[in-house]
């Protein structure tokens, strides 16, 4: 008798400013091919619908036309639990680097909504965009010739995941015992929501030394709260703490009550 | 003490009747990408050198340049010893059907050398040709939505060769360090130092309702603070932030210098 394994939820694509629209259809093809079905487009550089996309998705435009549209990468990532950013070289930002490999098992063994982001044709994802990701995704590939464009990391990485949905119901006849849950941590939007707390309460007290240091200072913040890996109710906790934290200091160290 | 593997020899990689010049510049490209280097061509269509492959090849010109051109298949898998013949829906022939990974490690056991063959864009390789290879490589693929053209086919493969290589020089040194990073975690004198500056701040400030609740209030942060298991430098910079809280507002939210 096998026991049912949890439901495993398939990742969404995040195209960030893609340029070509034809690269929006191959990536959509690709996808399809290994199925992974919702895309997200952050500002699409030539805006969107886009004519040149449903030629290259050669047939994959359930994809296209269920594709959804935000402004920017927050907005694209409110609702995931777990962000995947690709990079081609390794950015010096302390984050976990994974293969894609290491990717799809890490996405199949959450019961959370997981995303992975692809940057621009040209210049990639920025490191504002990428340091809203909890994991860095890199694909090995020849150090005397690293030349994967767009759709070919879209491919890689859907081909991996579909290899190990395969490889799953081939276990699953084997009665292989799957990877234990990890714990939930939460959806970004709550994360971004003690970013921008802390940003506007320490920006009013002089915490950014100056205009230029802020960005990086708080890119800095970030990656530490994104690496802790806090739970909904542990960020309702820091926002209590850090509000608490703005108030005028009024009673001795050892008040007691006090009525919020 | 490593003990050396066994000398592994790379797959050529055969394009049989390619029609066009940019899908063999392609190939190139995704070849070099994952190592290999050494393409035969079997009668191209519109002959050999095609000056649509060079700009397709965005580099891997090299992979171009050493090409071998053959009148049909069976000269161009003469000298092989394993040959692998591509196709997308299984033929019904009596020969073994195996998926990329398995064919590379199939590679990868043997002294031989070893061709995998790729049909022409549009028909695939005919029946005569899938004859003369040992066995049937086909990419697991959405069974509702399977729209793998030749370059994508050459990449997929190219690209599990390529893994198998990285993961046996891992395996080889198994002490080297991993892309995953490692984070070591502060000693607890710096985790006591934030707890004592948190407690006393939010005490002065009311956050603890009463005396009564004020330990399980503290244990949670504790909790808290502890799972997220930050390095020292983290500490550091979250105790300037906590510090900064503190102090009055006297800026507005777009404040620049502070001299501290």
């Amino acid at each position: 008798m096998i026991d049912h394994a949890p439901i495993v939820i398939a990742p969404i694509v995040i195209l960030v400013r893609p340029q070509l629209g034809e690269n929006i259809g191959k990536a959509a093809r690709a996808m399809l091919n290994f199925g992974l079905t919702e895309l997200r487009l952050v500002a699409p550089r030539d805006g969107w619908p886009n004519p040149a996309a449903g030629p290259a998705a050669s047939g994959a435009d359930q994809v296209l036309d269920e594709a959804r549209i935000y402004d920017d990468v927050a907005q694209a990532v409110a609702d995931l639990h777990h962000v995947y950013a690709t990079t081609v070289r390794p950015r010096d930002m302390l984050k976990p680097v994974v293969t894609p490999v290491e990717a799809v098992a890490a996405i199949r063994s959450t019961q959370g909504k997981s995303g992975l982001m692809f940057g621009p044709e040209r210049s990639g994802l920025d490191n504002e965009e990428v340091a809203l990701a909890d994991r860095i995704l890199t694909v090995p590939v020849n150090p005397q010739f690293s030349s994967l464009n767009l759709a070919q990391a879209v491919i890689l990485t859907a081909y991996e995941w579909y290899q190990a949905q395969v490889n799953d119901a081939v276990n699953a006849q084997a009665d292989v015992a799957r990877p234990e849950m990890e714990r939930l941590p939460a959806p970004k939007a709550e994360y971004q929501g003690l970013y921008d707390q802390l940003e506007r309460d320490l920006a009013s007290r002089g915490f950014f030394r100056s205009a230029g240091r802020k960005p990086t200072q708080m890119r800095a913040l970030k990656t530490l709260m994104q690496n802790a890996g806090f739970s909904s109710q542990e960020i309702q906790t820091l926002r209590g703490v850090l509000k608490t934290l703005t108030w005028p200091e009024r009673d001795g160290p050892e008040s007691g009550e006090d009525d919020r």
